[in-house]
């Protein structure tokens, strides 16, 4: 068995307003940062999984994004995997 | 002046607990995924950022990271940029 570290990005899907998004795009002006925009906030989930290949670890990244750390219905999700 | 797309991880420094990932990966074993540990769980934030060079665009991403995105007591940044 391999041990794999999945890194993973879930956001918002983008017809989905984000109004924390907005909010942060909003303070960065009073930051003096005005050049700063769209702004997007999700999650960054790291994992580690043991699998015997890379496809089968993929499989169970992808298991487990879509039953517990994606709401599926606001939300899309990213992952890369590589071996440790 | 370029625009660039900031990809932001925000994550609990190693040493802060993270009980929501402690969480999470108890989870994983209901969802008969006992391979996966070690779940951390942090922010993913996308933005975009104008500026004339990538190393300007880069101090203005930081400055955003240090004074809102990231709380430099418990949580530790990195970012990639790409003109787009």
């Amino acid at each position: 068995m391999t041990k794999f570290q999945a890194e993973i990005d879930v956001m918002p899907k983008k017809e989905i307003l984000d109004p924390q998004g907005k909010a942060v795009t909003g303070s960065m002006k009073n930051l003096g940062l005005p050049e700063i925009e769209n702004v997007r906030i999700g999650k960054h989930v790291s994992l580690q999984v043991e699998a015997a290949t890379e496809a089968e670890a993929s499989e169970k990244v992808d298991k487990a994004c879509k039953s517990l750390l994606a709401n599926l219905i606001m939300e899309s999700y990213s992952f890369t995997l590589h071996a440790v």
